[in-house]
């Protein structure tokens, strides 16, 4: 079940278990994040792009009956993700394509499903530091397989009109972010920065967009992290721990 | 000196006063926010488009020992301009112009200026409500005399290459002010969010964009209005009260 440097760990939701390894891939908060923030249907269909080892599609299935897709180009990856769904029994709603999101539409269409989640690389590929890191880690936070345009061209294609893309990112690149999802039709309707605490500068940033739709922005409450010190704020602990009333 | 309807209001910093109308113009929180946010050069030109009453201009004026040009359409606001400046004897520092922001370059020359400051219109001209709220106030609030293109596009030729726009707006409109920002060269470097309480969306953002910029912008730490109460929180009242740090 699990390969060398391999751990398995609790989502502590549903007593879901994830495999990860720190050498290859491991979820951070931003995926926890934007899996509560995302809307999701009660039924239809989910694509989550860019899933690594499949923790969204993992936290997702505790919201909905629907399918979730999840794409990875990464086969090393994907295996892990194809792993943890076989051991938390979820086979028969998570479905996983090792795929590139430039090219996944040819085989999961056009506009077939109702929400799309993606938290993709965030770094550009220019930057030379992860020269220095290992394949799988680089090409899981820089540009290298897709850039923030193939990105949200991807999440436009497979969307349909009026469904939802929901992106986590970096706030620093906010307005290459708009100006993307302008580009594909995908209008940002509401937005939450991020501040690991209260007097800090965002880290993150969690946009839902709609395919098609009118040019009104709701910008959300921050979302804090941290207290003063190391502990984590009421709110955070109540989506670590799954239990968070949702906005 | 006062006109039927008009009052001397405290600016509350350095003894500045202020001839404000209910009728006609008073400023809001959202300008003394762009004061305070702005930047300033220490020597240099600095233009505040859509002035009103001149509330920036006065404020401004004890940040700087530069020159200060205030730019409004309507005479009877730049009238109370003009006389609040005569009353706090600033008239050395203060230039006041009844001009049109689509046509004022013509007067003040292109990229004459190291930062430009507005507050301009919020509402779009296309909501019929402002019928039936009197003229003055009506073309303060809604895109009448100009359109958000046409603000942004005046900014941008007044500033210098590698100078400062500051802009204070709806957040609901931010998708829209970026979009027409990046169409005239100037790029959001920090955006600063207005909420009135922590828990609640933002009601205000303030953007500083430089004109020919790169393309990153840092995410201000929240501003909070109020705290769960009507009391202002520590750092609003710092801000009121003219003694605050600035970020």
């Amino acid at each position: 079940m699990l390969l060398p440097n391999e751990r398995i760990d609790d989502l502590l939701v549903d007593d879901l278990k994830i495999v990860q390894s720190k050498e290859v891939f491991s979820f951070s908060l931003d995926a926890v994040l934007l899996a509560h923030f995302c809307f999701v249907p009660k039924r239809g269909k989910v694509v989550d792009l860019c899933t690594g080892n499949g923790v969204i599609p993992l936290l997702l299935s505790t919201r909905t009956a629907g399918m979730i897709t999840g794409v990875e180009i990464q086969p090393r990856l994907l295996d892990m993700a194809v792993r943890s769904v076989q051991m938390n029994k979820l086979t028969g709603q998570i479905q996983l394509l090792c795929a590139d999101l430039r090219t996944v539409h040819c085989q999961l269409g056009f506009g077939e499903f109702d929400a799309v989640t993606v938290n993709p690389p965030y770094l550009s590929a220019k930057q030379t530091v992860w020269k220095n890191t290992n394949e799988h880690i680089a090409r899981a936070r820089h540009e290298i397989d897709c850039t923030l345009d193939d990105v949200t061209a991807a999440c436009s294609r497979l969307v349909k009109s009026g469904g939802k893309v929901t992106l986590v990112h970096r706030p620093g690149r906010l307005v290459e972010i708009i100006q993307s999802m302008k580009r594909v039709h995908l209008e940002p309707k509401r937005i939450r920065f991020v501040h690991p605490r209260a007097k800090e500068e965002a880290n993150m940033v969690l946009i839902e967009a709609v395919k098609d739709g009118g040019s009104h922005v709701r910008l959300l409450p921050p979302m804090i992290v941290f207290e003063e010190g190391q502990q984590y704020t009421a709110e955070m602990r109540g989506i670590l721990y799954g239990r968070a009333a949702r906005n």
